[in-house]
This record gives C-alpha cells, structure tokens and sequence, in this order.
C-alpha cells in the first residue's frame, strides 16, 4: 500500500512555516509497513486542492489530507476532497449537535459558519477531536475501479497525533497484510559518516532483508535498520542480530542502543554509578549544563557549575590559578585541567568536566585557531585531556565540543 | 507568476529528513513577487518524478527542482526532466573536462556514471557548482503553449544557496515585472498570540496593500509585514508606518524591529550601556548562558555566572544564606532575590539575574506546582522580581522562564 500526504494552508506556502506532522505520520505508516510516496503542500484554494486531491487519489492507495478543517471561508477541504471523489457532503445531525453544546457550555452564540465542521462527505466516518472543534473523517471507498482509503486530519499536531492514533491507526493495520517491522536505532558519537559507514557497510549490506538508513547530524551519526519478517521474534531477532555486530565492528563510539540521546545515556550512567559530575564552561557558555539538566531528574546526578567566560571568574569559581592562564593561557590544556579539577573540588563532585576553546568568528590566532577547544575530566584521581580542532561556525563548535565533553563523561562510566 | 518547488529524494519521504531548501526558495521569490503555489517531495522513482515534472509544468510558470544531480544510479532528476520537457540530454563537452580534471587534481580515476553529471537538457544552460560536482541547469522555454522556466538545483543546501543567489537571481529579477517589495518583522515577547492579534489586528486592517503574518513561537510573537509599490522608497515608507503604529499600540513588549532574537537584543543594549551581565541559573540549568553566549563577542558583556542546581552550591557561588532557603525553599521570591543579588557581587557585573523554579514533570507540589518559576534581576540598588506559572512541558518552562529573564534585562536597559 503506497500512502500520500497532502497538507494544506497558505501559511505553509510561506517562508516561515513549514509541514512536520508527515514526519509523524511517516514513522507511525512505516510500521504498519506502508511507505509514502509523494508529500504535497497546497495553499488554501480550492481549484489547487482540487486538482491535487484528484492527482493523489489516481496515485495513491492510503490519502491523508492534513489541516483546512476548521470554521473559516479559508477552511475548504471538506468541499474540495468531496468533488474529488464525487460524494457529495451531508451535515451530520449529531455534529451540529455537538457543536452547539460546545458553545453553549462557553455561553457563547454560535456563528453560523461553525456548522460547516459538520459536513462530512457520504460514506465517511467522522472522527472525533477532543482537543479542537473541527472533527476528522475516515473513508473507504473506490475511486476509478480501485479501492481507496481517505482520512481528513485537523492540521494542529496536538489535535492531528491523538486523532490518527486513537481512530485511524487500527483501522489501517486491519487493512494491511498481517506482517512485523522491527527497527533499531544505533547512534555513534563523533566519528565522521564516511568512515562510520565505510566500516558499517561490509555488515549491513550482507543483510539484504534489513533496510539501513545512515545520517549524519551534528556530531553524531545514527544508522536506523529496519526490517519486515512474518512474525515478531524473527523480525526483532534479525534487526538485533545486525546491530550485534554493527555494535561490535563500531565499539565504544556506539552510545545508544535504542535512540537515546547522549545527555540520556550519561545521565543514566551517572545514576547507576552513583556518581556526580560538575561542569565549568567557558566557550560552551551554559550549553553542556543546559543539555545535563534538559532530562528530568537530572539534579540526582548534576551537581551544577559555573559558566566562567573571564579569566577571573575561572579563579573565582573553578580555582585556576592565575599563574596558570598567565602562562599558558585561557585556551590550553592546563587551564582546562585546573578548571575541572578545580570545579569537581568546588563542587564536590565525583566527577569534573570542564571545556575551554575558540568558538569563532572572532578571537582565533596563527597558534590558536578559531575551532580549536579543549576537553577535561577529573575523576580525583586522574585527569584526561582532549584537544580538538572543529570546523564550522560557531554554533556547531560549541556543540561539537559538547558532544565530546558528554561522550568523555559516558566512556569514563560505561 | 507562479512557482513550484519540487524536493526529490527517497530520504524525503522518510521519518528522519525533511526538505528545508523549500522555506529559503520561498524567501527569494517572494521578494521578487513570485509566490510559491505547490510543494511537492517525491523519491527517487523515474515514473514517480516524471508525472510530478509533467503536472508542476502543467500548473506552474517556474518550476525549481531541487536534488537528484548526483553521479548514482538514483539520481535520475535529470532525465526525468529532460523526458517532461519532451527535450532530450546532450553530453556537454567543457563539463565532462572539468569532471576529469577534478578526479586527476585528486589523482584519482573517475567512475564512467560520473559522466552522467555533464548531461545537459538541450537548450539549458549549465550552473557551475563550485562546492560540489554537480552542476545545476536553467532553461526557459515553451511548454505546451506558455512560457516556463525551468531550474534544476543540487540538494545539499550548502550547494543549493550559491548556485540560486549567484546564477538565478538576477536572471529571475530580469522575467518578472519590476516592482519593489519591501519587509519588516516585529517580534513582540512574552505576550499570548491572541492578545498580540486583537491589539494589532484593528491597526493592520487599516493597511490593504501590507500583507501581515502573525506566527506564535515560544514565548514570542512574530509580526511579519510584507508590501509591493513601484517604487523602493514608497514600499518601505508604507512597511514603516504601519510598523511605528504597531509599536505604538504595542509598547515595550516589541523587543525587536528588524528580526533580531532576544539574546542579540539584549548583547547590543548591554553594550551600549556598557553594562555587564552575570548569571544565576536553577532551573534553566545553562540556558540562559548558553543563549547569552551564542552571540559571538559576548565576552565584551557576559561576564559569566553559575548554574546552581543543589542548594549548598546556591551558596557556595551566588551567595545565598542557607537560612533563605530552609525558610522561604529553594524555589520562592526570596532566594531568586538572594540569587541575583549574590551572583552580581561575586562576578562584579553591573546587572544579576537569577531564575529558580520547577521545570517539571515530576518535583511539583499543591502549594509550588510544575511551572512555577521566579526570575529576578538585580543592580545593586533594587532588585526586581517576576512570579509566572508557565503551562507546557519541561522544555517549554524552561524556555519561557530564559525569555522571561533575558526581557527582564532588556527592559531595564532599553
């Protein structure tokens, strides 16, 4: 089965907004072992909407149409999907019902266009939407000689996710020959994609019934399999036998085995160990504090930090000795031992992280340029260092320097 | 005229990429008239792309192709054109030496496929792509009976973003009619979207000829206002007086007039106070930091600060009588006081800003519930304080209680 999406409103034809409710939709499909095969983003206007409601139809088995439910003269797709398929709309009695209770529990008269969000089109079921006034619709019908599914969403993603996973998720699978998806999701920190995949490859490409995406984001790259079998155990069992050795070729730069996000894993690290860390930031300015403290109950295992931008504030906070920056300066690898030991005792730690660099555009020189940053974790009894030069601007210095901060903390406790 | 931007790739149409080449196009054309009226993402699928060329030429005067360009056997976006157009592809003589004189400054033996690159539809003119191998191609020419231009554009962005500004451009500005568009943005903070709209909405629906677009992020609303004349000055002129008559209606709440963020804001005003900025981060961990330092030169305004998650570092840097907290507790209007208070004496700033409350999910109690947050912000001689109860999740509160705190500095500066 070959699903298309279709999303509309003008605001999405715009430059400041942009469809993510397919991505949504395009996972939860993915599982139930229907691929998509076109996305369409179509302003508010009924000839356009027509015309592609017609095109999808033709092309497509499954046909979402996202967003144009509501009240107002813009809202047009009910009528449009109508003509499409050529079903005229009825208004539903219980939905005109419903609607005025709505308003009358708010006191409210109702203004007559409202009722337009009773109009379902002949043969369709309307979904009901708790969290908004416009309901959805769910039709099975034939279109030409074949047999097609199509379902109208409300276009707010806290109206359209309950909606599809409540009313249409079911529906669907019952629609589909029974068969089982596994996925898995590695993620590999700070290795760059070509090598990660020129390492992966040989492996996973031995493994022609499981489909390997790689991407590479900042820092990081994950590799997503996916695989369809006839049932549960044998579809887990392949994905799993293929991360298995994916893991064992990749090591110690795998950090997540299921999706975890960096901050998840040294968090969870840090629990199980019993242990603290503290972190002294200097050319990250707050951001590994921020990404530490961003999982709840974070305060088991973060004891805190400071943010120490100025020379003074590394002595006032962290305890580097002054001597020290004189020397060697703000960016090396002395200062970067004196701040996370310093800030470990400080904050009495187990253990502390510290990272100081040039994030750019500006402050770089001949000896020290713009990228290069320096990474230390102090465990009380020793400390390590990392040196690392990045490319980029500065924000992806200063997350890159992040991620390598985090990734020392989790290969320090794995 | 009208456009339509057509992202091809099979990773398009996955849960994991989106295109986002579409909303900087949309930008450009806009500001030469061109509106965009379809947005189409289809794999890489001969037969899929083929239909999908074949109907935006139909519906659209200027068609952008974006991905597909590539030497591998997916990359059929050139064919697929060529065979819409009823054109076909001739091989370009200098673009096949360029290609083999690439791979040999490289040393290094070129593919056969990769010939496929200097295929050009006959007619087009080639691209040059200096960040990549694959060159684009623009083409005007007749299809059917009307007059259409036809661009085919590489997929990475950083490839995408030269070839269009560096070769399209001008060549787009010479096929519309002259005409001046002139922009402006307003950002307004911490003003719920309706509010914003039922104060703005009588002063913009004077103005027939400014298309304004109001969008609600986190803890801001953005006022987009957009107007074409015949000539620059009186486009601008008319952008302007509906902006200064929506700044008068909407006060201090404007924190910005031509699209600023709030921490860039508050870097400038800083400056040119000559005042310096520290901070107490509880419950926003860093991100207040990190925001403050994303700003390159923030060094010459932030001083520093420190992120004081457990009540013993709450004194240990900013400062804070452990007598407050066992009367008050950690999160109340006395210790956000004693927070700012303390972290500005200690890191000798002008101005000290502290925030403290509960991010949530868990941590919430009857009496100081899941979003309460206190922000205060000292200078030595008063010291102000904001109680809010944010909704949302932990990411939300922690994001709004940064606006909140960052406008709090804005405000006494401005």
């Amino acid at each position: 089965m070959t699903a298309e999406i279709v999303a509309i409103g003008s605001e999405l034809l715009t430059p400041f907004r942009q469809d993510t409710n397919s991505l949504y939709l395009t996972q939860k499909l993915n599982l139930l072992g229907i691929e998509v095969g076109f996305k369409t983003v179509v302003g508010d206007d009924y000839d356009h909407l027509h015309s592609v409601a017609r095109l999808a139809l033709e092309r497509a088995d499954l046909v979402i149409f996202m967003g144009g439910l509501g009240p107002t003269e813009d809202d047009l797709t009910r009528e449009a999907v109508s003509a499409a398929l050529n079903l005229p709309l009825r208004r539903d009695a219980a939905l005109v019902a419903e609607l005025y209770s709505r308003f009358a529990a708010r006191r409210m008269k109702m203004p007559e266009n409202n009722l337009r969000q009773a109009d379902v089109i002949i043969g369709a079921m309307p979904l009901p939407n708790p969290h908004g006034s416009a309901p959805g619709q769910w039709l099975q019908g034939s279109f030409g000689d074949k047999e097609k599914i199509v379902i109208l969403l409300p276009g707010p993603p806290h109206e359209l996710k309950p909606m599809f996973e409540n009313h249409c998720l079911d529906r669907l699978r019952a629609k589909v020959p029974a068969q089982f998806i596994a996925t898995r999701e590695l993620k590999v920190a700070l290795m760059p994609e070509s090598e990660c995949d020129s390492r992966a490859a040989p492996i996973y490409k031995k493994y022609r019934n499981v489909q390997t995406t790689i991407l590479a984001g900042a820092g990081e790259v994950q590799l997503h399999l996916k695989t369809v079998a006839s049932n549960p155990q044998e579809a887990q069992a392949r994905v799993d036998k293929l991360a298995d050795e994916l893991e064992e070729e990749l090591g110690e730069f795998v950090f997540s085995r299921a999706g975890e996000s960096l901050e998840q894993i040294v968090a969870y690290y840090l629990e199980m160990r019993g242990a603290t860390v503290a972190v002294a930031e200097s050319c990250t300015g707050g951001l590994i504090g921020e990404r530490l403290t961003s999982i709840s109950g974070s305060s088991r295992s973060f004891r805190g930090g400071a943010i120490v931008y100025s020379n003074d504030l590394k002595k006032e906070f962290a305890d580097v000795p002054l001597a020290v920056i004189a020397e060697h300066g703000a960016v090396s690898r002395e200062t970067a031992i004196a701040m996370a030991e310093g800030i470990r005792r400080k904050c009495q730690a187990t253990l502390g992280l510290a990272v100081t660099g040039i994030a750019g555009p500006t402050g770089g020189t001949q000896e020290k340029p713009v990228g290069l940053v320096y990474h230390a974790l102090a465990d009380g009894k020793k400390t390590e260092v990392i040196k690392r030069n990045f490319p980029g601007d500065r924000s992806r210095v200063r997350w890159w320097a992040s991620q390598q901060a985090l990734d020392m903390v989790r290969r320090k406790l794995v």
